[in-house]
């Protein structure tokens, strides 16, 4: 291979769902690309690829990258955990062909560093290939904007948490800390809000369906129903403030 | 006043420092103000001032917020802490005089509702003018991104803490949660190292001074000694994943 003819993969953050909210520079990025690839479950569309609907230049490639189905097996059994490995593998290396001649970008909603999927990929390419990843809004930030919600004040811990994790642990997590914010909640809400009650914080939390897009919905999470558990919804409770910011001290 | 002739405030999220980590609504927001505030400390330029330079309209009038002087008070004594409500009070009061005709907008580094000094204008605002808040991308965000650190994977927790909080506090945080961001380091990093010591997290600890700014530089916090405690740093410490991410499930 000639020097200077190798292509990268670029990650590209899309932030929160706005494209207004995306960086100059995945802005950029995303409109000159030639080849894009995107994650999405199989018969959707796929998060990423709806924010930037209208921004892509008209001879584009698209690579749609479809996890698995899983229909029979648990998300957490070892045969789907095997299953999901090898779709990563398989993409890595397609990736890494498409960079040796051209560039290719990756596109992922939120940070893709925070809880991203892109990351099965990274780690998957190191050393193969050379990898850029631009930063994004993380979903939560768009979130707490959209809800007005100041999250922490002066030394305020803030802890996030998935709605996945057991109930007595949800509920330590909230307890010792002063912001939260809950992700995956689903089918996990009641549980959610459960471990916010006893921990003291249900009353100051809010559901935050689908920030920043079309569809946004945004309540306070006491009152809601078991039978309402949103897909696409993140929980906030703001801190308080354990002592006041100066601004002036470090 | 004639209906559609009151401006409004407006706080725009810089991002972590590369102007290009700006979202696009911000970059326009900040390209076409006639009016710009920002906070600062006394002898200094101010963060979010440095991150637009370049950016601002020859005709742009400029209001430096300058965080009230304290020699002789700590930051946390009653007095300062009168001194800055009157400080944030009086600027308050200006922002919305500003507003009665014109926009004006308020520039801020990283994101204005995560430990932002806006917040306190913001409470102050309320009811009186119209205030938007643009997103931006947190600091702690572009550090982890320049680290090339993936911070959490699958159900991991995230704790972000101050490194002002008490030692035995950062340490059963640190023990209890699987990624980490720790702000406000500086005199404090001696402390903080010594509590991820023993939470048995430090030889995974990386410091990131000034990230995706002039002046960048990320280390491994083990080894650096308590007289070299760079002033604006973040000690980061990755997740390694509870679980595996499926991507498919939620």
């Amino acid at each position: 291979m000639e020097p200077g003819t190798q292509g990268k993969v670029i990650c590209a953050g899309l932030g929160p769902g706005d494209p207004d909210l995306m960086s100059v520079k995945s802005d950029r990025l995303v409109r000159a690309a030639r080849h894009v690839a995107y994650f999405r479950k199989p018969g959707r569309r796929g998060m990423a690829r709806q924010i930037v609907e209208g921004m892509l230049r008209a001879d584009v490639t698209e690579y749609p990258m479809e996890y698995p189905v899983t229909t029979e097996l648990p998300f957490d059994s070892p045969a789907y955990i095997a299953q999901l490995a090898e779709f990563y593998d398989v993409w890595a290396n397609r990736l890494v062909a498409m960079a040796l001649s051209e560039d290719v970008v990756v596109l992922c909603e939120g940070d893709p560093f925070l809880y991203g999927s892109f990351q099965h990929l990274w780690t998957r390419l190191q050393g193969r290939v050379p990898v850029e990843v631009v930063a994004g809004i993380p979903g939560m930030v768009g979130c707490w904007n959209r809800a007005g919600l100041p999250m922490t004040w002066g030394d305020d811990i803030l802890t996030v948490l998935a709605g996945t994790l057991d109930e007595a642990e949800l509920q330590a997590q909230m307890a010792a800390s002063d912001a939260l914010v809950i992700m995956k909640t689903g089918r996990n809400l009641p549980k959610v809000a459960r471990a916010l009650a006893a921990a003291g914080r249900l009353a100051d939390a809010v559901l935050v369906e689908r920030g920043t897009m079309t569809g946004e919905r945004i309540r306070p999470l006491a009152g809601i129903g078991a039978a309402d558990c949103p897909y696409f919804a993140i929980v906030l409770v703001p801190g308080k403030g354990r002592r006041p910011e100066t601004g002036a001290g470090e």
